[in-house]
């Protein structure tokens, strides 16, 4: 199929390159040219445009526009503009990490027009090209199955990876090849956004218990509680037979394989947006999600110093014990 | 009554002088007798010993020897020592932080030589020696009613806090002025322990309310959605009328009235075991304590660095995404 | 003064029944007349009205209309309308649980039309009309002094609750009568939600601390490791003397001294809105608000059976050690 | 080699047997000779004994005993016997679910008879005999270097699981296939207790996701905030190419595609030991551990109804509110 994609950056770019090597006629368009040119050359038949009128006014009808831009302000500013220049049955993808409610919003101004609007959440990082993109979608039936061919380039298909037993045939096969039709407008996101919340607490899980492994050969316990544990050869024995493999675990494994103690990092964790807004949900369902806001909590906690409540805690102990903070 | 105490610290040596206060003769025994000498000066009807054989033998039967001596390896001393040097009908108290199972081990112990053992929870800090001690303790119905004088002295009476509604006969009236006998040996310092998980998790919660409404006011919101509130006035306006005040509230009080900055304290949060001991018996019992446990990881993780666990974080998500630690 | 009070509710009743005792012109305003002429005979000097536009009508220049209605569309309608009827230096004040995003929208709707609006986070509950209200507003210097005598009728005052050691005269008087000028519009309603956020975690420590010595009598302990501890004699305790006394506690023991089992309480505890809010505040600032947001989550699971997650853990021990669950 | 099984229950039994299939000679020993007869039919060149004595005779010199019991006093008296019936040079193997306190304890007990201990902690459940047992364990070098030709058997291999890259000569190329020896007697069960921390707090980590999406469709939202989310086939599509496939997914997948509404399961989920020792281990350490004690803490909350706390929290609302609990 012939697209547009508006965003070469690190996601942006690879799924052009992908889409390309499976006969897909992709329009390049980046704020910067030079992406463009790099990208231009490893995705035959992909050409370039300079502006998003040019990309539109070189797409067929029904028109198809990917957009792949840094999450929020950039990409509400291009969907505006699309909703100018796009006609009835043209489709506009957002495949950033755009918060759940955005989409549901875009969609229906743009559906006010006739334009499609489709939400894709998409898993699979700096991996994807080779590996292919996990993606979870939303929008109406008639744009998801007109796009399908892409998704169908896009996705890692069913690989070497076993089927899951007893999946009969009320259950969707895309699902098997590594990509979803969630529900209407939103909903990708929706399943994307809880995917990262987990992802949140499967980190901290991991990373909880490899503290727990190494604190146990510290000073903070007698001499002979201790244990000198190698962190490297436990990741690597958990990733064969054990209750705990999984793609994280390998990452953890590579990791430490490299350097035992992660001397190379220094702990100050960045979040994206994804966790907080898997808490909100959670909130809004009264459903509790403890495990997800911890690993939310941790992450806050890594990048500052002691916190102001810290030093009421301290204020606090001095006030009743007399308690004097250690130096 | 005449009375033996053995630890002469902040805690034993005030109550040593409010007992004196109160007409008890109280035989003084501390590691450093200059210390004894200042308590005596302070207790009139004191009197000073240099070792535990003589603490007992100036001691009338049923000798009565109170323990206030720092939690652990010293305490366990005394108390076998004693074991050797009482006799049946004595009594051993222990007022320090113990473990309560512990006390049930060594009431145990004792027991088999027809000692009584009473284990005191104390509360009340720096302040007990004028406000009273508020008192939760463990052991035989006969022992506990031999030394009620002496508890009876200790504790802060009903002073002026208002009497609570619908409190009847069948209820303990000494627990009205701040004494309670909790059950057999070991019972005090388990409701003392729980007392100090509670503390804890109230401590934590204004911990964190003030840290929400100071950060409110930082750099970390966009210009137009700070306030810049004053903590010291917020911590005033609460201890009146509503629903929150206390005495911890007070001292957050009287912390910020002094700065509201609390550039004095560092955040470097200690803990006593208590704490750690809650929630061992939370999990014991499948008791669910997520706000104490809570509590106690702040603690923890405000006494260390970025934790390796948080270095596991960072390894992973580089290895997904490509992300790099901010510096 | 001369105010209006539309929503005589039990806060807004009793408020408008106090500030007539203080001799304010309260002009009545409530859906069902019966409930303004049930107030009207408590409240000397008050008169009734049938409508909004009644009530603007019956006011001096500049207007005061305090609004005290339920939270939400019914709120929101009547500023809407009051924005219509009044005129500039008038005062609309919001004295019910707004969320304060809410507060600034509104504050710069009136500010248009150079309406002040003032947003009064009230706390004491049914205790309110004797104990007095404390208070957090938010607002125009210039309002909330024209409000002053109003804010002061409603204020507990300084009762006999000890002065705060070290307070000095950079800081508000106000606050120790019991209300405090925060900020601008919305700065009282957002220090009110922390207050509650607050109150959660601290109600959520005392909950843990009960069950924690309830538990331990219970048969989930081998029968010689149990406690059969007296619930309303250690909350009677703790009210003198020890750390943790507070208003909370006073109440956990006028509960527990009518009933140690607490047995006319099912625990399904509701939520109203502020510790959401406080939790989503934490998220915006990336303050890590444990505690308060195990409360939170304490209380949704209170209110559900088993949930589908608990069912996805189920499935997954089956899945892998053919764990099958107890019946 | 030959060695002694002694505990034939799911894990015994299949590893007997799997040992068997790898050419080892197994003397049978269980509680109920059946079970022995049943086990020896699945494995040549095994052999039945009917008593800890017979079996002990049966082996040669040094001798093997596996013992493979349910968890406390019966492997406790287990091993006591051994340690009268072995000689200086023989190993007692514990591959049940100890904790590794008692590992040490008991390997110092046997260590002064000259006999090696070493703890096997066993992942795999039941599905290891045929893709074989991950295995931690502890002891000294002399002894597991000696049944290393029993524990490779056990031991899943490499199969088709990609290498971890960067693994370098000094790693331990046990770790690729499988089995680990952690260090001395008791860091086998210490780094599989973690590994049981980690578990259950990816399980939760998903049980969370899991509600959150399906609560989206669920009448706690109004009906156009609404998702209804298919839970098999978002399972499914995370398994191939997102960041959160794991085996624990995988059992998701397998369960939700039988019946995606879980109705099959009441959510009392039980705990077996790991989970709380994992926690006391944070504790000892000062590790903060919150996702793991999250999700034991909602383990214990699903087995329940609702809690004392609960009606505690009621009870406050009630006091300072009036709030009355819906029916």
């Amino acid at each position: 199929m012939k697209l547009g994609m508006y965003g070469l950056g690190r996601m942006g770019g690879n799924m052009a390159i992908r889409l390309a090597r499976h006969g897909h006629e992709v329009v390049l368009l980046n704020r910067t040219r030079s992406k463009s040119e790099e990208i231009h050359n490893q995705a035959p038949k992909s050409t370039i445009v300079d502006d998003l009128k040019s990309l539109v006014e070189a797409l067929p009808s029904p028109k198809i526009v990917w957009i792949m831009l840094p999450c929020g302000e950039v990409t509400e500013q291009a969907i505006k503009s699309l909703g100018d220049m796009l006609n009835k049955g043209d489709i506009v993808i957002d495949g950033g990490n755009t918060f759940y409610k955005d989409d549901i919003r875009r969609a229906k101004m743009l559906e006010a027009k006739g334009i499609h609007y489709v939400d894709v959440g998409t898993s699979g990082g700096v991996w994807g090209l080779e590996r292919g993109y996990c993606m979870m979608y939303g929008g109406s039936k008639e744009a998801v199955d007109h796009i399908d061919p892409i998704l169908d380039s896009l996705a890692p298909g069913m690989g070497d990876i076993p089927r899951t037993k007893g999946r009969n045939a009320n259950l969707n096969p895309r699902a098997e090849k590594g990509y979803l039709h969630c529900g209407p407008a939103g909903s990708g996101h929706f399943v994307k956004m809880v995917h990262n919340g987990i992802e949140y607490g499967m980190m901290q899980a991991y990373a909880e218990g490899f503290d727990i492994m190494r604190t146990k050969g510290s000073d903070r316990l007698p001499e002979d509680e201790r244990f000198d544990l190698n962190m490297a050869d436990i990741a690597e024995v958990w990733r064969r037979g054990s209750v705990i493999p999984s793609w994280l675990l390998d990452l953890c494994a590579d990791a430490l394989a490299k350097d035992g103690t992660l001397a190379g990092f220094k702990g100050d964790v960045a979040d994206t947006g994804e966790g907080r807004w898997t808490i909100e949900a959670a909130i809004e369902e009264a459903v509790p999600a403890p495990v997800i806001t911890s690993a939310l909590f941790t992450r806050f906690r890594s990048r500052s110093g002691n916190t102001f409540g810290e030093k009421m805690l301290s204020a606090m102990r001095f006030g009743f014990g007399g308690h004097v903070e250690k130096k």
